[in-house]
């Protein structure tokens, strides 16, 4: 994992990320993971943190509207005090009351197998809680199925089946 | 099922119903059932039709607010010029570009065995394709699995599992 920045005090932490950051402790050295659902998140970025754990391109124009039209977004960002770079993110759509559903969990892969797409959903679900939802859902892939079930995700609770509709 | 009322002309229908109505053929009977997504649904109504499934209740204004922050929602509405009754009801959330999920289908048990269900699912495909959404996912219950199944859903597509988290 690249060297951390030293963390500014939590005043100018809250002008980067908003009032509602979270520091990821990752280990023994310095800290330099911030999770915000507040800080925007730039589309280029994204499309390349994308691309570094092998998702196809959509049309910006698009990512932008979903990304405007969703529930809740998180970044997981390297601490920079002048460019925070974006190297997790997850989103939700839902309507704030009885469901959201969690997309798009990625990890940068530098950044993968510390910890921290744990800490992220930690967060999401606080970030949804705090909104009084009743009931979060996702799909999940089979490689990733163990590490939500870990998480205390029930998996097809009463035998429920996923299925998808794709725009022809 | 309950005699249908007449039908009046198609501009006292979208007074009734908004301009995206959709009149359901149900057999050789007169037409009286009329799907949209642009009536208002009323709450307490709402709650009869999901007593009348078998639904455990929710706070109304948690529906409300539900409701509100939904993507699409759709009626299905026994014809009355003076007070058309809801009969069925789906919803979805979603972004409205990449992702829509949808919940809460009921059909009155009334009204059921006669295909208004997949009539109002496409209904529902129609508008979200109208709205450009690429993909479409659902959450099916064991019993109604063949039946997302023989409108063409794809079940665990690339065997994703579906996972929940229950707020405490």
């Amino acid at each position: 994992m690249p060297e951390p920045s030293p963390l500014p005090p939590s005043d100018l932490l809250a002008n980067l990320y908003g009032e509602r950051y979270r520091i990821c402790p990752t280990g023994p050295a310095r800290v330099s993971l911030v999770l915000s659902h507040q800080r925007e998140i730039d589309l280029i970025e994204l499309e390349s943190l994308c691309d570094a754990v092998g998702w196809s391109r959509r049309p910006l124009r698009r990512v932008r509207k979903a990304l405007q039209h969703s529930l809740l977004r998180v970044g997981l960002w390297r601490h920079d005090p002048r460019l925070p770079r974006l190297v997790g993110f997850a989103r939700c759509t839902g309507d704030g009351v009885v469901e959201a559903t969690v997309w798009d969990v990625a990890v940068h892969p530098l950044y993968q197998g510390v910890g921290l797409g744990k800490q992220m959903m930690d967060y999401v679900i606080e970030q949804l809680r705090h909104q009084g939802v009743d009931r979060v859902s996702l799909f999940a892939d089979p490689d990733v199925v163990g590490f939500y079930e870990a998480q205390g995700w029930e998996l097809e609770p009463l035998q429920r089946r996923c299925a998808f509709w794709y725009s022809p």
